[in-house]
């Protein structure tokens, strides 16, 4: 049960799904989960958008989820349950609970642009059936819906919503900390804030997120983990000193998405294969890649 | 055989695909292709964007492809064949071929950003399999991939393509004659290139596009066949003034989007059940309804 009380505090990992045209590579899935775990991240994101939900197969999301929560032991496991169709969510939601998430993970994908309105009803939709808390999914990088308060603060009263994963916030700290209390101050108190975009990580938590939602955890947990037990101890500066020696991969997010870089950290490690990327998506070029591979070099001491 | 040399010419006309949780409405579809044949569209296009292609599953786009086909009889159709992963793209180009298609249309549908090679890729890989022609789908609203006129070109070489529909020209005449010419110069000479956004049709096809890809067509044939008619023969002044007569309903397509627009044209004209979309997406709000029942009065002696 201790598992269950770090769910949506400190810091949630996401790991890739190394995926190629034949299938999931579980085996470098089920590493990737482990070390993570035994870094001691408090919760495990399995089909976050690093780990390529909106490319699977039902079959194969069933297959990520199990092996997720089977490496993960204790550690609560969040799994991602998005689809462009409310009909295929809510059978990822029984798929995923049935797997032994300890929570979900919605995003509303779009193809045709979506109202608040459609956002709200695919959530009530959903919240309706569920057994496990919910986080909401801010991405509109890759959704193209954009959230208002407004509907953060409707969706956040449906039953079993706990947790809102934020794109960001802003760079300058007191404009991030002004953020943070202004949404606080339209949620229940029950709701945690989570904050994605890992650059914004060290300023999102001094600005007063419960949680970090983390990508580059998924590879790089020990330097991750770092930042986030200073931040949450309150030595805000030690977390900014670590997101700074992390700048210059924060910089390769910014220019090619945190897909890629990650991937290619994870390459770079030894950890998964090439290609592990689910196709027409790439990996990073050649020039980038070598900018991962500088950076990683400077964090010896970190990993 | 007399079918195949009015692809890719005069009017294509997309059918809603009407769905409900409980799967396709098959009875509504065939009487929806069937209207717009009589009518005398040049091409059907099963499975485009308001046929609600990236909602359904791999068997109801098979279910589709083939109820359109047989609908269509000796008229060409034309199949959407997109999805986010390659390996589903190239499933569907397998499964539309075998269905009967004479074309398929491909949008590169995108969760993760893509890069323009991967676009490429994405075309390289499908054409190379393909034994029917394919049209390049960019509609940038949805697929949050934006085409550059090098990338176009670059497409249009590879084996097959055949022709390329453009999201809309510029409002005005002169400045969309001179995008057109200066798209064809970049393009070989068998690329037809395809008007959509109906607001745009009337414009686009006086500025020298060989086609218009409607989906006002797919309720409202008559008046839409008249227009490309007109254009057709020279007439661009008629074929502006019909396009001015259905300006109300463009209205509607541009604050609420084509598809929920034409699913309740469709409705309205007792083609359809309510509801018809793919949840999340819902219908009309009750006063753009009365719009569109507003319009539609006026459109009595076209229709």
């Amino acid at each position: 049960m201790m598992g269950v009380w770090t769910l949506f505090t400190g810091i949630a990992a996401f790991p890739l799904t190394p995926t190629t045209e034949a299938g999931i590579d579980e085996r470098a899935f089920t590493g990737l989960v482990t070390r993570m775990v035994a870094a001691g991240v408090d919760s495990v994101g399995a089909l976050g958008s690093t780990g390529s939900y909106a490319y699977l197969s039902p079959a194969e999301r069933q297959q990520v989820a199990r092996l997720a929560v089977e490496a993960a032991g204790s550690t609560p496991v969040i799994v991602g349950i998005g689809a462009l169709r409310t009909r295929e969510v809510r059978r990822y939601a029984e798929d995923a609970q049935r797997a032994g998430a300890a929570a979900v993970l919605l995003a509303p994908m779009s193809y045709q642009a979506l109202t608040p309105e459609e956002v709200y009803g695919l959530y009530e939709t959903v919240t309706a059936e569920l057994s496990v808390p919910l986080c909401v999914y801010d991405n509109p990088g890759t959704t193209h819906f954009a959230f208002t308060d407004d509907l953060y603060a409707r969706i956040a009263r449906l039953p079993g919503v706990r947790s809102i994963k934020i794109p960001g916030v802003p760079v300058d700290p007191v404009a991030a900390a002004e953020r943070v209390r202004a949404l606080r101050s339209r949620l229940p108190a029950e709701i945690a804030l989570g904050v994605s975009g890992d650059p914004f990580a060290a300023t999102g938590l001094a600005a007063g997120c419960d949680l970090w939602y983390s990508v580059l955890a998924g590879v790089l947990p020990v330097p991750c983990i770092a930042l986030t037990r200073a931040a949450q101890s309150g030595d805000t500066a030690t977390a900014a000193a670590l997101s700074g020696r992390l700048e210059p991969l924060w910089s390769v997010f910014r220019s090619h998405g945190s897909l890629r870089t990650v991937a290619a950290i994870a390459e770079s490690l030894g950890l998964v294969s090439t290609p592990n990327l689910p196709a027409p998506v790439r990996g990073l070029p050649a020039d980038a890649r070598e900018a991962v591979a500088a950076a990683l070099a400077t964090l010896h001491d970190l990993a």
